[in-house]
C-alpha cells in the first residue's frame, strides 16, 4: 500500500524524542501558553485546504506535542490519573490498529471473550460470587448503568412507560460523591432535587446515621428512595464510606447499593490495603477504572453488577440487523446489547494485558509502591515547617495539606478568616507558578460544604513509578515557589 | 526507565508482521474458531497469577492477533466501519501515550484548542452558522446528547424535578432509525412506548406525512411531542429523510429536529454527494461519526447543536475541585461541564490530524471513491445472474442484495413464501461459509417492520481503499460459495 503507513512506525520515536515516553525528569512537565497565545502559536484551523506532505504531517504532530502536557513526568499530580503502564499502551494501540468493535463476536472473537475473562476475574476480587458487567467509556457511565439497573428493578415498566406518572424515584449519595451521580440524576430523568446529598465526616465518609434519616424524611415525603451510591475513594480526600453499615441500611430498605470505587477500587489489588473495600462484596454493583491509579491508557472503566442476566434484560432493544439469532455460533456472546451504546471501542484489552503480563502479584506491588509513596509524602508535610495537613491520616493515596509562607506563619489564635482567605489565595497562586514554571502539576481544590476553601490535592499513581524523592521534589518546588511570595 | 517500554517500539512491526496494517490480499480476514474451541487455544482466563517476561508478553500479543479479525482486509465490509486511515491511526496511538484528558485547557491545552477548532470547521460544513459541539463515545451517546438538550428546551425544570409529575415527553423516528433511539428514550426516562416509529418509504425514508400524522395522533392523546430525530443514511439501507419536508413540520410544531448523520454525515466533504444532507442545515443538532465511512479510528462521533450556551446550562454540574473559576486563564477554555462524562478520552486529534494530513480535497476524493466502488458494486449486482438487488436504487454506500442459488432460479410467479424463506436461509449459510473460509466478510439483515427477511448488506468505507476489482471479488466469492450449495 502507499507510504501513508510509514509514519506509524515513526510514531515510537517522536514520542520519544519529544519527551512523552521515558520521561526525564528535567523536562518541563508542560510549557504554558495561555489559550490566545497558544492559538497564535500554533495553526489548529481547519480553515487551509491544503494537504501535507509526511514531513509536514510530523511537524504539526512536533507542535503539539510541543505544547502538551506531559501526564508521564514523574512531576505530574494534577488528577487521579497519570501516566500510563507501557503494557497498557501496548494493548491501547494494538486495539487502535485492530479497529473493531465489541459488540459482536463475530467482529471481536478474541476481543469478546477477553472482555468476559477480565469481568470474571473482577467479579472475583471484588467478591461478587456470580454476576455480570461490561466496560464503559468512563466512571460516570458506569455510574449511569448502576442507576439504570436499579431503576429498572425498582420499576421495571419504566423501561415502557418513562417517568411519567411514575412514582418520584429518589437516589442518594454523599456531599462528598463525584459530580457524575447528579449528571446521572439529570440525564436519566430522576431530577437534581431527587438526588439527596448525605452528610460526610470530616474526612469525607458518609455518616451512616445522616443516611437513615434523609431516607426517612424521603419516605415521609411519599417519594420512592431506591438507589444510593457509597464511594471508595472520594475524588478530594481519596474517602472510603463505611459499607458495612451503608449495606445494613440498605438491605433493611431493599435499596440498590452501587460503589462508586472508580478510585479506590484499585485497593482490592493489595492484601496489605483490600481491607479499605470490606463491604463492597455486599453492593449490588460496582464502578472502578484501572485508567486511574492503575494507569491503563485513557478510557478503561469497569461497570459490575451482581444480578446476572439484569443488564441485559434492563438495556437490550432486540436490534436484529446487528443481533441475528440465526446466526450459526452461540449468540450468548454476542454481548452488545448489554449495552447503552452500539459500537463500542475495546479497552478490556488494555488492562488484561497489564493483569497477563504483570501477573496479580506486580499489580499488587504497583498499588503498594504507590500507597508507601502517599504515606511517605504524608509524613514529610506533617514534619516540614510551613506545611499543614488537611486530614492527619489519609485513606487512600490523595494528600489535601496547604503551606503557609513565613510571613503568614502566626500563632493559631490568628488564624481567622481573612488569615485563612490568604492562605487559599497563596494556594492558586503557588499553582500558578508552578504550572508557568512547568516543574511540578498539582492540582487544588476547595471543600465549600465543609466552609474550606482551596488546598493542594495531591495525587500519587502507579505510573511513572514514584518514589521518596520525586515525593520530596513536590514539596520542596512548593516551599521554593512559596517562599517567593 | 525500565525495559518495560522498548514494547511499544515493536508493536508497528508485530502488526506487519502478523498482518494488520498493510493487510496482503491472501491473507484470511479472519480464522474463525467457535467461541468454545478458541478458549481451548488461548488461555484467556486471569487465572494464573504468574508474570510474564517480554517475550512472555509477545507471545499472548501474538495468539490474540491470530484469531482476531482483519478489518483493515480489503474483503472485510461486515461493519459500518471497516479499516483504519492511517493518519487517524497515528493521531490515535499519539493521544494514547499522552494519556490526557479532553476536560479542562489545563490538561490537556492543544487538544482543547483542536476539539474547537474541529467543531468550528463541523459547524461550517454542516452549514450551522454558529453552535457549539462536543466529542462522545460513540453514536448512540451522541444521539443522547441531542435528546436531553431537547428535553431540556421544552422543560428546563426537568433538569432539577425529573420526569415524574411532568408532563409525558414523546420523540419520533423512523422505522429504519437506528436502534440507539430507542435506547436513549427508555435511559432517559422518556420509556419506549413514548417513542412513535414513523412509516419509511421502501426505500426506507422517512415518510412525511406520516411524521404529520404521528405528531397530531399524539398531540390528541394529551402526551407532548418534543423531539423529531430524522437520518442521514440508515443502518440497514443507507437512506437519507427528507430533511427539508422535515424540517418544515418540526418548525411548525416547535420539535427539536436531530438529525443522525453517524453514517451518512460523510457525504457532507464530497461536493457531488453533498445534496444528499440538503436541509439538515435546519437541524437544531446533528450527530456525525468519522469513525464510520471516513475510517478514523474507533471511537469517534461529533455531536453539533446550533443553540450556543445550551449544551453547558443543559448538563453543567459546576464541580468546583475540577472547574475552579479562580483559575489563573480563561476557564471559558475548560469544556469538561458541557459534558456528561468527566474524563473525557481525547477523540478530536485523529480527525483533526486526518484533515491536516489530507485536506478536505484528499477527504473529498476518498468519500467519491467510495461512492463509485458502490455504485460499481450496484451495477455488477444488477447485471449478474442470480444476484437480485434489494433497492434498485442506492442512495449512499450500503447496497442490499441476494444471491438466488440456480436450483432456486425460478419465473417470478413461483417466488412465494417457501421460496423466499429458502432465499433467506440461503443468505446466512453463504455467509457462514465466507467466515469459515475466510476469504469475505460481509453481514446480513433482515428488514422485519417491511416482512424482508436476510439479505446481503454490501458496506464500502474510505479504507482500506475499495476498488473496482475489490467489488468484484466480493461478488464472484459470493456466487462461488453459493454455487456449491
Amino acid at each position: 500500500m502507499s507510504d501513508e503507513w510509514s509514519l506509524l512506525s515513526k510514531i515510537p520515536a517522536i514520542l520519544e524524542e519529544q519527551h512523552f515516553v521515558r520521561v526525564p525528569d528535567h523536562e518541563p512537565v508542560v510549557r504554558f501558553e495561555f489559550p490566545e497565545d497558544l492559538k497564535k502559536l500554533v495553526d489548529f484551523t481547519l480553515d487551509s485546504d491544503e494537504p501535507r506532505d509526511q514531513a509536514g504531517v510530523e511537524q504539526i504532530i512536533k507542535q503539539v506535542l510541543q505544547y502538551s502536557v506531559r501526564t508521564g513526568h514523574a512531576n505530574f499530580h494534577n488528577q487521579l490519573f497519570a501516566g500510563v503502564d507501557p503494557y497498557g499502551l501496548a494493548g491501547s494501540w494494538i486495539t487502535d490498529a485492530l479497529n473493531t468493535s465489541q459488540y459482536t463476536f463475530e467482529v471481536g472473537p478474541a476481543f469478546t471473550l477477553i472482555e468476559d475473562a477480565l469481568i470474571a476475574k473482577c467479579l472475583q476480587l471484588f467478591g461478587f460470587v456470580e454476576g455480570d458487567g461490561i466496560l464503559a467509556p468512563g466512571g460516570s457511565i458506569s455510574n449511569m448503568y448502576a442507576m439504570v439497573a436499579a431503576r429498572y428493578r425498582a420499576l421495571p415498566r419504566v423501561k415502557r412507560t418513562g417517568l411519567a406518572n411514575q412514582p418520584t424515584l429518589v437516589a442518594f449519595t454523599s456531599e462528598d460523591a463525584h459530580y457524575s451521580i447528579k449528571k446521572a440524576v439529570h440525564w436519566l430523568g430522576i431530577g437534581i432535587d431527587n438526588l439527596v446529598l448525605v452528610r460526610t465526616d470530616p474526612g469525607g465518609c458518609m455518616i451512616p446515621e445522616e443516611l437513615e434519616k434523609a431516607i426517612g424524611t424521603v419516605l415521609a415525603s411519599g417519594r420512592q428512595p431506591f438507589f444510593v451510591n457509597s464511594t471508595a475513594g472520594t475524588t478530594v480526600l481519596g474517602a472510603f464510606d463505611p459499607f458495612e453499615r451503608i449495606a445494613d441500611i440498605c438491605e433493611r430498605h431493599n435499596l440498590w447499593l452501587h460503589v462508586d470505587s472508580c478510585l479506590g477500587g484499585s485497593a482490592i489489588l493489595s492484601r496489605k490495603h483490600s481491607h479499605l473495600l470490606a463491604g463492597v462484596e455486599r453492593a449490588d454493583s460496582l464502578a472502578w477504572n484501572p485508567h486511574k491509579t492503575l494507569g491503563a491508557p485513557l478510557q478503561c472503566s469497569i461497570f459490575l453488577l451482581k444480578h446476572k442476566g439484569l443488564l441485559h434484560e434492563c438495556n437490550s432493544a432486540n436490534a436484529d440487523y446487528l443481533f441475528q439469532q440465526d446466526k450459526f455460533y452461540d449468540v450468548s456472546y454476542d454481548t452488545g446489547d448489554k449495552s447503552v451504546q452500539c459500537g463500542r471501542k475495546v479497552d478490556a484489552f488494555k488492562i488484561w494485558l497489564m493483569f497477563k503480563a504483570r501477573g496479580d502479584c506486580g499489580l499488587a506491588e504497583l498499588v503498594e509502591n504507590a500507597f508507601d509513596c502517599a504515606e511517605f509524602f504524608t509524613g514529610e508535610v506533617r514534619k516540614r515547617d510551613g506545611f499543614r495537613l488537611v486530614l492527619e491520616q489519609i485513606q487512600y493515596t490523595n494528600v489535601g495539606f496547604w503551606y503557609v509562607p513565613k510571613k503568614l506563619r502566626v500563632p493559631e489564635e490568628q488564624q481567622d478568616d481573612a488569615w485563612w482567605a490568604k492562605i487559599y489565595e497563596v494556594t492558586a497562586i503557588i499553582k500558578e507558578r508552578l504550572v508557568k514554571q512547568g516543574s511540578v502539576l498539582i492540582g487544588y481544590v476547595p471543600r465549600p460544604h465543609k466552609k474550606i476553601g482551596n488546598f493542594f490535592r495531591m495525587v500519587v499513581t502507579c505510573h511513572p513509578r514514584p518514589t521518596h524523592s520525586s515525593m520530596k521534589f513536590v514539596i520542596d518546588e512548593i516551599e521554593r515557589v512559596g517562599e517567593m511570595l
